[in-house]
């Protein structure tokens, strides 16, 4: 085992040393600094794949397969390690460096082209990334359909069969809540438009994830163009956040679901850094903490009674006749909209699908990225009756793509689903939820996620430890309840 | 010498992801992610080493020697990384790595050592440190003066011998007319320790930097407890800056300096990235670019003729009845003092003869690091007749020993004498030289320095260099002729 640690502490220590390069790229680089970097980064991924693939490293693994001296835990690293391998080792040295260098390009023209609000100034990169993302599901193979190549990077249970199901299950059950929705008396959340200044939103945004334990002896917040929250080690997991001063939303939400990510990371074990048990089983249950924080917690009466104090404190003038309850009401309004990232927690799951959709046929090939702005418009004209006014708050609002990350999407709402389940097992475990909450103290929350979730990495798969932690396997049902419950009560319905 | 591109791409693309992590450290990172950056950075040094002393390069690069097909650029590129080779084979891989787990401990070490304002906290790391530094010159070998191993990294034709007679020479022309200085009336330089805003400070530095010349789109500047510069790419080349409210030379200085180092880094060719012959030729030289706009340009008349209106605007309560005279006097007052970096331009090479002094003797064994701290206050006091009242503000003031820099502060004086031989040559060659920095045209002196200095990388020598910019070798008259018109006007000696 000592053995095996000194590679992938190696293979580990490269892959984090690229993520502060992709962390610095997206905060602070200078534009001239992007040519270069792109070939630092190339240079990085292939020496990383190199070591990932050897030979040493794979009899060294194979030495230890099987063994039954080993610990459990110790057991499993081996077994997923030889897992990672079998699939790294398709990936030749040449594609992984080329695959990086296409990613960097794809992030720039992502950036430019949201600043010129032109999809054209995109394409060309994003072709490029379609078909490097179509080269990469070929090399790895695949059964049905040639996405789930692709989403097992992500969420490795998943087949394009099950995430069409559960659409489905959000087409039959929640859409029709939705419907009534629209049909009741609207909500009003015109107060948090108003000017939020930017250091009052940083102060608040800061001081709630503290309240919520994220440590900032062991991560920092930056702002970026589109935030993300990265892992350097258990000790440096950083987040980033966005502020608009005309919009409250965009910096609360990016700075609770960013801090719910964070809390998993530091939340490792530090003595597994490297191993599998000490990294994140799937970006479902990934996505699981930071929807938990951001809207199960987030978006939850007992929270705000508690700090919506702080919130008047820090905006007297804008929120001076706002109640608590107009307060709740409005951060829960349900209302179809243009930006993924402001959705509401229902028709949020037809972006996803919208996305799922595009990105699904892109890479069969049934779709050409030249085809993809009218595409993403028809979609939202016919799903959420929504008319995309300019590219950069349409087609260009995500990231992902530019990232290389087709197969991502979906995760977002099983991340949802998951939390759904997580909550209501809590509120079996924790007595006195509410009034805990309440009462402004989270510590037991972030230690049930902790015990349940973040301690065990990748040492179950993301069912078996949904079955461990509540009992059974991801069911929709549990996020049904919470909608009809919390929603039916907001809008009466 | 494309195959031998690959090589030295790789090496140097793993370099400068090194330089982001360390950049990151002094900026940005938190306190508990610094366990596991050390060792991140421990395994990109070992890698980058483990290629710059492979078999394969080497074979690379002796098959290109001495071929006469090749430009002479590229000659010389293959006979200087053959001679970096020879040098870089004889660490270790594990030594390497040591070392720079090593440095990354003494950093942190001395960090804290400042906060809790005792050398003590600081000890048992800078004595690792001194270890591995003798461990690393007895491995390189040496003749006549142990020390000169190490000042090889820096400063490739200086020795111990050289150097002594360059302080020689400071202490015989020097002293006397410091000592001039010091009976004379003094200077009253007291406005320059109101409280100065941040922001206004901040502002200013980056508007003076652009004025200069530097590209802010090829670089940028942040905060950091020392000061420093440091290049990733051509295309990104960034500063930092120290400010003290109180104290308006702070951030002035650091500003300046720093800029003078990053001119000369974002002038190297980007053609040339990766060989010698696109990087710096030595430190001497690098801090002769980097006193050259500290002083020679940013402490002249001239330069702030057109700029103090400026301050003035920036600062107008402050400097309400300060006149131009006064300013330039003040920023140019002659004072022995604490700080290093505070150090006017001629007591600044007594500061600089303490270090070397001493780090001369820890080096040759003649002094122990417990013994530093009375040996550091005891010389403040005999050379510059200063008490030391605290640790922070002694022996513990400055970065390099933390960072392994044994053999660095001599070059520090070579920069300075550089650069006033370059400045007279300079108003040789360009026309009416002071109207124009007094009407804040400094184009011609950067096209100067890229032409003469710059570009040339490491093709020259440093003394070769010296001779082919100016016509003569190092020549410490410059610095004096400089020293004595210009001092003996304001202080009228």
């Amino acid at each position: 085992m000592e053995k095996l640690r000194e590679f992938t502490n190696k293979i580990t220590d490269i892959q984090r040393a690229i993520a502060v390069l992709n962390w610095d790229q997206e905060t602070y680089m200078p534009k001239k600094g992007q040519g270069f970097r792109a070939q630092q980064i190339g240079t990085l991924s292939g020496l990383a794949h190199e070591i990932a693939t050897s030979k040493a490293y794979e009899e060294c693994l194979l030495e230890l397969k099987d063994k039954e001296s080993l610990s459990a835990q110790d057991q499993r690293n081996v077994q997923l390690l030889l897992k990672d391998l079998e699939k790294a080792k398709k990936l030749p040295g040449e594609f992984v460096i080329r695959l990086s260098k296409t990613t960097s390009k794809a992030f720039h023209a992502w950036v430019e082209a949201r600043q010129a609000n032109d999809f054209k100034v995109y394409e060309e990169a994003l072709t490029e990334m379609v078909n490097i993302q179509q080269e990469k599901a070929k090399i790895y193979g695949y059964e049905d359909h040639i996405y789930n190549a692709l989403m097992d990077d992500y969420q490795p249970e998943a087949t394009v069969d099950q995430i069409d199901k559960i659409f489905a299950d959000v087409r039959e059950k929640l859409q029709p809540l939705i419907t009534k929705i629209s049909e009741s008396p609207q909500v009003n959340d015109k107060f948090m438009y108003q000017h939020f200044g930017k250091d009052e939103q940083w102060n608040l945004g800061i001081a709630l994830m503290k309240k919520l334990g994220y440590d900032m002896d062991a991560g920092r917040q930056d702002l970026a163009e589109h935030p993300f929250s990265t892992t350097f080690s258990p000790g440096d997991v950083r987040v980033t956040t966005r502020i608009d001063e005309q919009n409250f939303y965009d910096m609360l939400w990016s700075c609770m679901h960013e801090c719910g990510h964070a809390l998993y990371e530091q939340g490792l074990l530090e003595e597994q850094y490297g191993l599998p048990c000490g990294e994140a089983v799937s970006l479902g249950i990934h996505e699981s903490q930071s929807r938990f924080y951001e809207n199960n917690l987030g978006r939850s009466k007992a929270f705000w009674m508690h700090n919506y104090k702080d919130v008047v404190q820090a905006f007297p003038v804008q929120l001076n006749d706002v109640t608590l309850n107009d307060f709740y009401q409005a951060i829960n309004i349900v209302k179809p909209s243009l930006i993924r990232t402001d959705a509401d927690e229902l028709t949020y799951h037809f972006h996803i699908m919208i996305r799922y959709e595009l990105e699904k046929m892109l890479i069969e090939g049934s779709l050409k990225v030249n085809d993809v702005r009218d595409a993403w418009n028809e979609k939202y004209k016919s799903y959420l009756n929504i008319d995309v006014p300019s590219d950069a708050k349409g087609v260009l609002q995500d990231i992902h793509w530019s990232h290389g990350g087709f197969g991502y999407f979906p995760t977002y709402s099983l991340g949802s689903f998951y939390a759904a389940q997580f909550e209501a097992k809590m509120r079996e475990d924790i007595t006195a939820y509410d009034e805990k909450v309440g009462a402004g103290n989270y510590a037991e929350i972030l230690h049930w996620l902790r015990k349940n979730i973040h301690e065990h990495g990748r040492f179950y798969s993301s069912e078996d430890l949904c079955k461990q932690a509540t009992g059974e396997g991801l069911n929709f049902k549990y996020f049904m309840d919470y909608a009809e419950k919390k929603y039916g009560e907001i809008y009466s319905v």
